[in-house]
């Protein structure tokens, strides 16, 4: 069977097996509802008195109620997958798989909220339904309100964290770290290139700012240079100012003072982070990059270049988003492990320190990482368990924990 | 052991089942997720495909997600149980509560939604979440915005029902018919008394100017008079104007006139109604009722009269909102059948024609009525089934439903 023949074949049973369950999940209750005094118990009268308890005290919500264990999926549907901005109920498929993939992968209860007015209130809404959630996972945000909304967010005391940004930012992290012990580079000589600079394209460029915050394991990079469908992002480019994230990457990135064209940006580089569209990525420009470069070309189902065609052209170590080639990265890796540990941890926020931690936890899980395998499959529930351990340890030493 | 040492032995109960199981729902998946091919079909790739698919016809939401059989329980928690305003987060334990009961009688999957900003926008902010669910249980909101809310709501394409106000009215009309068959008095000629005017007071009043709809059964009542803690409401009581809905009372209601306090109303009366407050009926205010009268004393924890005071006065039957004694008018009994019925039918709305329908189902599950039984117990989920098809019932018959 060919691939598209497969695709079709996994569009066809992706539609059968919604269709047969009608959606993918369900609420159950986790106490008795057998006897009266169940009832009494669970519901009235006896639940009267610990609405009154937490009346007293809010923080008691997370020792009697679902608070201390569910995180909303929140989306308006403005860029989901690779279909755009289909809306909230186009969306809602893609916030139901998360929802159970965050029940399987760390035993947390995710509810989807899908907004149907895009032009509402972002922040505010999500604000006012924040009492029965532990934490907020955002979704599937169009660039750059999602940046505006996450910034929004970060103050209402429970942790708020862009998916598409952090999620897949950590895992690129984890995978470059790997990715440099199985070729041999040194992290801080590394020269990248990050090709995109949409939600992943801004979170990655960052979260490789801040590695310096664990300076046992690495400090920073040498250079970063993004790149848009514009070329090379720098601080003369005309239009910068109208974008603000756009600003902030030309002041952060960039020290050499690069313009011009990906092609140019390629020229020399180390790695190549791709997280923008099919084929912007061709073999005359991983020709330019100096020896043994690293490609992540996670543009998803068609990367920036092909595996094949990137060793080829004398790539050392290649990274897609897809799991029918070696080295998958996915931030499925590492969304379930972040909120497991701020959860566990009563973390009012998701701050640098508990990502990066996440990021070292997913990277050591490997301790031998090669140029196949440097990421363990999504499959692996052990996987949650050691960025959760170290995710709460660096909520906690970060000051970020609290004591409910 | 005596009834204050019991209820406080139900509170520490209450706690202490609350600690154990930190809130008590979860959310479960329905499908498999054990290989690359189950997250294929749930999640991506797949998923695109039944995104795409609702995105050409949003009605296959339905379809393919929870939307199917998925209620929100949304409240500003500003109406508790007997509690008040308690606001968002004290809120939580009855919401979850009332959620694992919508599963264990009827087979839905609700949410609770707790608004923390009780001034927000409330009709906005519920018709942006409704995407994901089929039906929008409102829940312990104050009146008179509990009114205003709902009316908001009822063009949003999914049913939304006020359970304090149905939910009660529903249970309160099927007693009704049932302690007349008990007592042998004739529903159309019921001289009736409807004590508080909040949310319930006004939805019974209107609820039992409605029995009509269904004429085979039974006709309206001969007259009802509502009073609040001002007496009884007529047309040319001052204030009235101020609260739209005490208008429409006065409108609709108090044929005869009446002016004067609650002992004034119950001259005469065949049936007291109580949602009121412990203790405003006295035995004399009973002993001015016509012969035999029915007394349903609903207040809770306290009845407006104690069920054995009430038969000292002369009171055929009397039921209350209690478990502890016979007769418990308890809206648990309706609201899951009529969800469940208005989900199977996907309506559009929740209309009169299904709430009478609910309450005559309700009412004939008792097939021989004595004044020590006029209703089933709530643990019985037989009854969210015969509830359940009379309402889908109504809903095709008055044109409610859709064919999705």
């Amino acid at each position: 069977m060919d691939q598209e023949e497969d695709r079709n074949a996994v569009y066809r049973e992706a539609l059968q097996l919604h269709e047969q369950y009608h959606g993918k999940l369900e609420i159950r209750s986790k106490v008795p509802l057998e006897t009266r005094r169940d009832l009494s118990r669970a519901y009235t009268p006896g639940v009267a008195e610990v609405c009154r308890a937490i009346q007293k005290d809010r923080n008691l919500a997370y020792r009697y109620t679902l608070k201390r264990n569910s995180v909303a999926i929140v989306t308006d549907g403005s860029a989901v997958l690779g279909l755009g901005n289909i809306g909230g109920y186009a969306a809602i498929p893609v916030m139901e798989g998360k929802a159970i993939l965050f029940k399987k992968f760390a035993g947390i209860d995710a509810f989807p909220i899908c907004f149907e007015d895009a032009h509402a209130d972002f922040p505010d809404q999500v604000r006012n339904i924040a009492p029965v959630f532990g934490g907020i996972n955002l979704e599937d945000i169009a660039a750059p309100r999602c940046f505006e909304i996450e910034e929004a967010l970060q103050d209402i005391g429970i942790p708020v964290m862009h998916d598409d940004q952090h999620g897949t930012a950590i895992t690129v992290l984890a995978a470059l770290l790997n990715a440099c012990r199985a070729t041999k580079k040194q992290f801080e000589d590394l020269h990248i290139v990050v090709c995109g600079a949409g939600a992943a394209g801004y979170a990655i460029t960052r979260l490789l700012r801040c590695i310096g915050y664990n300076p046992d394991v690495c400090q920073s990079v040498r250079d970063i240079v993004v790149c848009d469908t514009q070329g090379i992002i720098h601080r003369a480019r005309k239009g910068l100012y109208s974008n603000k994230y756009k600003f902030i990457l030309a002041d952060e990135t960039n020290r050499a003072g690069r313009s011009g064209t990906l092609s140019d940006a390629m020229e020399g580089a180390d790695v190549f982070i791709g997280v923008s569209g099919p084929g912007v990525l061709t073999e005359e420009m991983v020709r330019r990059m100096n020896d043994q470069p690293i490609i992540f070309a996670m543009a998803n189902p068609v990367p920036e270049i092909m595996p094949d065609a990137a060793r080829r052209a004398g790539a050392a170590l290649v990274g897609t988003g897809r799991s029918d080639y070696p080295n998958q990265i996915n931030n499925a890796l590492a969304f379930p492990g972040v909120f497991r540990g701020a959860l566990d941890a009563f973390a009012a926020r998701i701050n640098d320190e508990m990502k990066v931690a996440a990021a070292h936890a997913l990277a050591n899980y490997i301790p031998h990482p090669t140029r196949e395998h440097i990421l363990p499959t999504i499959l692996d529930r052990e996987v949650t368990r050691a960025i959760a351990i170290a995710v709460k340890k660096a909520a906690i030493e970060s000051g970020c924990s609290r004591d409910l």
